[in-house]
């Protein structure tokens, strides 16, 4: 059920070509403020602006060429859209993606901006599988999920599979987690390429559905997506629950303060332009300090894609 | 008149083990814009996150052992200021730093922070001075200037040293220009270590003293010190005005809105939080495009201290 070490090595020779090799940042101010020493993988620098890139990038090179010509399609309103379209348009294939209505039009125009063909629709679940299932059945397009496909999973895990080349001797990788495709993708790296490193989720305490499915063996959903990280509004799906309940640690859960605060201490201290989902592990790891004291903890920074004439700051 | 090659070296020599070697970021996205390779030198990754900490570390080593016991003094309600306590807490000496009665309580709490005691007076170039002096009167400190002092410039010039290693065949590097003791450490660095590369000086057109002072050869003033570029609104000064005279090809000036959307994009495109002083380099460059096609570009990201609560965008 679980992918092998050789599906992730098959994934990072596939979207390699076309991504950049983020640097590892770190800050001694915040070193102290830990208590440790924190390694951030600066995803906000991958193409786009986020990880979600390695995850389209080796989603499309996994169909056949014969489902070229069908293009791809997804719903998302917010990075994987974005990345899909990216690497579409590299690659060379057709994509579709599904957005509400209400999206801003910024990230509108973003996909459109990558070459893609955006379909607007109800902001609702429903609406938006049927229409990307429409298009599916219309132009013979590829449906390939944000966070729940085996594929983008390994895709995401070459953050973490750089991380631990670069750092071998973490003791603990911490991640943000929404739809949990992150997550597990950084988990899997983990397992095969860590040395005794624990994996953490770090999560809203507003969107816990992946403390609490942890804790009850299966998936929950939120009741709410009242938090200040968008990228984290969603649930886990059957094809990362499984991994992250293997292979994760545990799931720390932070307040809205703590996060926002997180963020304004990156963008302070660090100089980094990152979005609210980044700042959650460094608040996880900040919250949870005392369980990471001389430790080497690496922090998956997933991405800088934020309205920055709309802080919370 | 003119340092020789050996003095950049030697005061590369005295900040190396105390400083950060910036990486140099590049933007596919912004290449386009310009019509240009552009290699940002990211110096607010610099300690206390700007170039002042090379000055300051150059200036501080080029004292004497026994003019420690009085320590070090100057005047700067900025970067330097900052600077110079780090410097100093560092090196192991007791540092002043002077401020107007007016600089915003983060400034000087940042200076404390690092270990300078801070002296308040009023809020004019002759009370800055005066008091200055009655440090060094009644402390013996040693009078270091944020600009225009050799020791500090040729501290300053260690960035570009460092740049023109990691990319030896730029064709041009600018800078932005205030005090002039940044873009005469560039200038110095790219005499010595450029291969026919050119230095331009990027200036608020609001505050353009270093581009009429290029013109009529002397030292001129600004009537008014009204830029968002707070960085960039000191003048010239007789220690730096030479060098630039005999080095610098010309300066650059930009309107207001160019820095704020320059700045605007090296936030959104590069996730980099840089202050308006460093987007004055960048909006040099757009501003100026048709003399930069297929070139390649150096532009240094003097700093990344930035009230991220209170942006122009």
């Amino acid at each position: 059920m679980i992918p092998e070490k050789q599906d992730l090595l098959d994934a990072y020779k596939a979207v390699k070509p076309w991504i950049h090799r983020t640097p590892v940042l770190t800050s001694s101010q915040i070193d102290q403020m830990v208590g440790a020493s924190v390694f951030f993988k600066c995803e906000n620098f991958q193409k786009m602006g986020a990880f979600k890139m390695r995850g389209a990038l080796n989603a499309i090179q996994s169909l056949s060429e014969a489902q070229k010509k069908g293009g791809v399609v997804t719903h998302s309103s917010g990075n994987f859209g974005q990345a899909l379209a990216l690497a579409a348009q590299k690659l060379g294939w057709k994509a579709y993606v599904v957005m509400p209505k209400n999206a801003p039009t910024v990230k509108r125009e973003a996909v459109k901006g990558y070459g893609a063909e955006v379909i607007l629709c109800e902001s609702t679940l429903e609406a938006r599988e049927a229409t990307s299932q429409s298009i599916v059945n219309d132009k013979g397009a590829a449906f390939l999920h944000p966070s729940n496909q085996m594929e983008v999973i390994l895709g995401n895990a070459t953050a973490t599979l750089e991380l631990l080349v670069d750092h071998p001797d973490l003791d603990a990788i911490v991640a943000p987690v929404g739809g949990g495709g992150l997550l597990a993708g950084t988990a899997l790296a983990t397992h095969y390429f860590g040395n005794h490193c624990k994996v953490m989720g770090a999560e809203p305490i507003q969107v816990n559905d992946a403390f609490r499915s942890l804790q009850s063996g299966k998936i929950e959903a939120n009741d709410c997506t009242d938090t200040i990280a968008d990228g984290l509004r969603t649930h886990l799906g059957d094809q990362n629950f499984p991994i992250i309940q293997k292979l994760v640690d545990r799931i720390i859960c932070v307040e809205e303060a703590e996060i926002i605060s997180g963020m304004k201490l990156i963008w302070e201290r660090m100089k980094l332009v990152v979005e609210p989902s980044s700042a959650v592990a460094l608040a996880a790891v900040l919250r949870d300090k005392a369980n990471f004291q001389d430790r080497k903890v690496g922090i998956i920074i997933s991405g800088g894609n934020v309205d920055v004439s709309n802080l919370p700051f």
